[in-house]
């Protein structure tokens, strides 16, 4: 099939996308105020210039410090919420009249008028980005001013609408990808630093490395969310000879497991608008389909929450296990206790504890407490394995006494897992995992 | 700057676009009815497999005949609004008290299910193709069943949100042009009809013409709205030297004129989300970039709804003109009345009348009656030239006793055009338009 | 691979292949002549406007008659080939001390000057296109004026070099390929006509037909030669069915067979630079990869050179198969034998000759008569089938009485057949194609 | 005009040009040896295997040390010249008879068969960068092995066509361009190194700055000459405020002057295919185009044999400005006198010197001494200014004693210093320059 008139065509797209809205002093001095200008975007019956004032809105605003632009999400808020006597009207109507016309019609008098004016600022070139920046500060803000949680919402709202993942395009990453994205790659790494572009090039570059990375057409130089893999002729139990400088990079046709070992979010102001899961599942069809000699799809992954979890069973005479984590907190105390020679053994103690961590202990809404577990198991993965020792760089040891896991990636079991996790937060984990669990004394199940 | 990694990665994006939901029989036979398969679409909390699910709903779809189709659209009326008793509970609380939060959660409440099903549908490969093509099934449904007016209000409010104008793009369409892409021009000119490929090529291909098309990223091949652009010496009187299948084409340094003779909407489904003002403007700003000799930006336009007004008003023994309406309806009721002799002349009857018919006739709402005078008035063009035999087509001579008239697009005055246009209904014309009045009898305005 | 920044970066080679060389009149007036402008161009020892005059000569000679072609032709045979001089006494050094050094001064002595011309031609913008286009002319005149030959021997001789398949790329032709590429199809199909654009829809649009063809980065919109094939469940064995304009396609994944059924090379200016072989090898590698159902390529092929051997045999007294030629001939010289009952019986008789035509008859040589079968035996392919009354067109009639053939490439015996070929002239065929000589009088193999 | 079907079709130009030749020990084992591959693909009359066969060749030549590759060049030098026995022959018949088909008849008998090798060899996929590579190990060779020339002179021969302006692309090099491109932009700066990723991006990032580079379809990530650009509100002096890390962009509005101040090359298998004029020229369209308000073009240049030049004439007691050299070189011996106060006062005994060095000093061949002079004044530039002290690292010190100079490419004028200098040797420069000489004892000129 021939795509190449969409080339030229999407091209289109992504300068309309890379335009740059300049702060208000280098252009023409803006003869209206924001309000004013607000008011004019929002008024205009026709479009005759919608462009224009918006690219000046979008301007003026990235010409105000925090405090201005604070002031512009309270006028947001205040001023373009929803139109309060017809929404009561309306109200009113369906509550005499529920009918399906009423209820569009509270729709429509429901939809606050600032929704209006973020769909109007997008016909400014490159206003999807400031409006994602846009975002990024108002999260800023209600950190500090809860009551901006509504303006917030119709962000998210809006978002949701646009980024809907049947618009995202998933690109791989490497050596010949722009320099603009592979500095991002390297300043959006959340899980395993990037510390230079020689690194950045050992994780993109090699035959047995991949790098997948969501793209919005109208964000065209920005990735999304992406993540990094491994290819390798095992499942890994540790991430130093995966990250490390020198090693023989395995000839992919002879690769039998994709490991993905680090998934990073780019977009601050696209938070809440989830892409990780669809993410994996298109990798995992788009290596499946180009190297058939893979198997096994698993991650490699922190236990971010475990190091707090077991100091707090320790800390809690009530719990069943606070002897058995008393002591296990206790060896793990010592000063570079993983460099000593009980270090291994020490995982005979710490991995049932894992595995309760994993299998039994739940959050008041029922789900599992660590986050990327809900992460992987809400997608459909099945806990594989337990890796001790895994992690010792000094954010493993403090986060995870060095653990990480490995959740795998089952074609034919996802949609299964996925279901009894989402019905009755059931937690898909192998036999081997289980069985960690009878080493501990005798208890009933946490949730 | 370089655009080339976009290109590649928007190629992806036209692939999605693409793609074929190919109608059930041709598929492994889906298992599930189409009301559970909605019903795990809607419900699956993750999305383990949206994007499978949402391609089994679609194919399904196509596979059934209109009555089936009928069917579905009856579901999503019946099954898939806002959930009535969360709504009402809802309603009351707003109005119980009326704040910022309970107007968002009226919101919320307010949204009916099958706008997600809708966003959820577009998960699949082709998906937004695919509900743009599922509207315009619903379009020709709801002429016969209003009751599904609020199922359409909601596919239109999404396309509203998707086809936001800061996501299409302006694309030259030229003999270079993807065929598939040139065969859908053929196919939905809608003023003057192109009979062939050859008819097409000198529509597009002359150094003399000019195509622009709007595009979305999602819908690759499918232009959604395209002008047709002339490049002259002088604002054209009439259309048949401009169609002209031999002529000498004008070098584009020499032009001083562009004008608009055709504009056509592509996307029946997209009905109500409307592209034309701004694909003017965005096309007036192209051509002045590339031909700064470009002096004037005029329409050649039909006036389709005159011949019926003026039989009205001859009709219509109340109407001040009726006489003067009656003596020229009698004259362009002979037959080949274009042929004789006589016919320039009756220009002189006839013009006055038009020009009343464009600068004081008003509908009901106040606005001309012409829909096509509605348009670029609408956009802030002016009135510029009524032009007498200026299509003696058959459908010129039904629709408007050959009468065409020129708009014109002066940069300088769109914005104050427009804006007295939208508050006041104002008319924009040149005085040689109103002066034509003064051949009329005295009478009052009659909006 | 991201293969992006090309595609800008290969952009640009398209404009500049796309550019057009605009006549003289058109442009400003050149001042020197052209005589004056071919030697500024070759004497400049730097190149401080080498692309202006390039362009400008190329102007001047666009604007000439054929009369003032054919002068420009003449000059460069009469005062643009080697310099006499300095090539005798490079000669005469050579054969004095035949060495290295002496062989690779003889080498550029005997290099013509109009070799130099011809590349710094090229640095005009469209200048490819504009010199295959004046080799083209070239050979129009070679045709009535033989000492252009070596003039022309030149132009075959750099769009040797410059042609290399290294650089030449295959691009499948569908709807979505560009119009201006298409009609160029429509234009050079020269073994079934294409009769409009919905036949040529016919052919590369649906989804049992694929179309490739050669492009070079210098000629962006021009194929240089394409193919078109059919995929079908089994060896068709007549054209028409092919053709049909009703007929059900046949999904690809039940494909077998792959047939190409028409070869056109679309560059007159090219001749001699032939890309045949290389293209079909090409788009079996394409196929074989996409469509692993398919088992084997074939051709449907014409046999041009059948009807005139045929006479001449009938009327050659001492041939030793003058009698049956001649019973042959007369039943096929009857009108409209073809529709007549005995039509499928004459194959009994007509088959055989065609075998001994095909095994046994040979050019002074040693080849096998017919030019189309010496290109697919030359490639390496093997004659499958004679297929009696397969193309019963007027042409089909005349050239080849209704016969057509099958080679077929075998991809584990391509090297062998064509290496025996190359080497002993020996024709691969299936033993059912040799059985048929059985049927003949016996005679001595004619080569 | 759409670029777009290209786009596609040179992607494939491009992956052609990516694809890797790997060493034979990564592939089947190929079955004959190097000689008798060379042998088969030079003997195949048609090409059933000729790209396989060329794949195999190089990627056996790849297996080998530089021991066997230089035994590879001996085979070409040994056994593929022209065949001498045809080659007397043609040679004799060609003295015999000196017409257009003998010298036509000779020119063929003269080239070389590792000529058709090399074109043959291209048919591999990577081809073309394989064969650049294999020049430069010649190269290499070659310093050592002067009988290896004749091959050179082939390599050479084949890559002017190849490489022929006509075909390469110019691009802009930015922060968008691919990683693997940029590394490249790294790692050949050969003027003013580029220390890390941060130094490129100040390089090629800001408004100011650009980068363009010449590509060629074949050889699609390699650049294969760049130059990099300041702009500019006047000529610069000296070097450092250019690389300077921090300093204010120019708004690209408000520069008029644009300041070539680094030309490199890429690829050294290409050398003595010289691009760099025409990419000076083509740059200076490119920038006239798209920043109107440029003024002047000028370079910021070293002047790489000042310092030898110098130092020689202050030994040399025959030239007659010995004691003024000497002088001055005892002056510039001192350590760190740049740093002294006397620097600036140094400029009025030197610059005359070097005023004399660029004006009056010829070479045997009757040009300047300085090469990169020779390069721009070849190209039409004229000599605008000297600037003292304008390059103090140690490499400015060492070549030129911290001089640099401004060549000016004035379009009006470029063709006529082009000839004047081509055809007469005259150096074009500024009075000012000129007026330099008055402050040195009357010479005669030395050329």
């Amino acid at each position: 099939m021939n795509t190449s008139f969409l080339n030229e065509l999407l091209t289109a797209v992504a300068e309309r996308g890379r335009a740059l809205i300049e702060p208000r002093r280098e252009r023409r001095a803006a003869t209206r105020t924001l309000p004013a200008l607000i008011t004019a975007l929002l008024s205009e019956r026709g479009e005759a210039s919608g462009a224009a004032i918006a690219a000046d809105i979008l301007a003026t605003y990235l010409g105000l410090d925090a405090e201005g632009r604070a002031g512009a999400f309270r006028v947001m808020r205040d001023q373009l919420g929803a139109d309060a006597e017809a929404l009561r009207v309306a109200a009113q109507a369906y509550l005499d009249t529920p009918y399906d016309t009423a209820a569009g019609d509270l729709h429509d008098a429901a939809t606050p008028r600032r929704l209006e004016l973020l769909r109007r600022l997008n016909l400014a070139p490159g206003g999807t980005r400031a409006l994602v920046d846009m975002r990024a500060d108002l999260l800023a803000e209600l950190a500090a001013d809860r009551s901006l949680a509504g303006v917030d919402r119709d962000f998210e709202r809006l978002f949701d609408v646009w980024f809907n993942r049947g618009f995202l395009v998933l690109r791989r990453i490497d050596w010949s990808s722009p320099a603009s994205v592979l500095s991002q790659i390297i300043a959006y790494e959340a899980v395993h630093e990037i510390h230079d572009w020689d690194d950045l090039r050992r994780r993109i570059d090699p035959p047995d490395r991949r790098c997948y990375a969501f793209f919005h057409p109208a964000l065209v130089d920005e990735p999304l969310i992406f993540v990094e893999v491994a290819l390798t002729r095992d499942i890994p139990g540790a991430i130093a000879p995966i990250l490390a400088a020198t090693r023989e990079p395995v000839p992919p046709a002879e690769a039998t497991t994709a490991v993905f070992y680090s998934i990073s979010n780019c977009q601050v102001g696209l938070r809440g608008v989830s892409f990780g899961s669809f993410l994996l599942k298109q990798v995992v069809e788009e290596l499946a389909r180009d190297l058939p000699g893979l198997k096994s799809f698993v991650t490699l992954s922190p236990v971010p929450g475990f190091a707090a979890w077991l100091a707090g069973v320790a800390a809690d005479a009530d719990h069943p296990l606070t002897a058995t984590a008393a002591q296990a907190a206790a060896a793990l105390a010592e000063p570079d206790w993983h460099l000593g020679p009980e270090a291994a053994g020490l995982g005979k103690t710490v991995l049932p504890l894992a595995a309760h961590y994993f299998l039994r202990e739940r959050s008041r809404s029922g789900r599992p407490l660590d986050a990327v577990a809900r992460f992987h198991l809400g997608n459909g993965a099945r806990l594989e394995r337990l890796d001790w020792l895994a992690d010792p760089t000094p954010k493993g040891l403090e986060q995870s006494h060095g653990l990480m896991v490995n959740y795998i990636y089952e074609r034919s079991e996802i949609e299964a897992n996925h279901e009894a996790y989402a019905h009755s937060g059931k937690v898909a984990a192998t036999p081997a995992v289980s069985r960690l669990l009878r080493a501990l004394p005798s208890i009933q199940p946490a949730a």
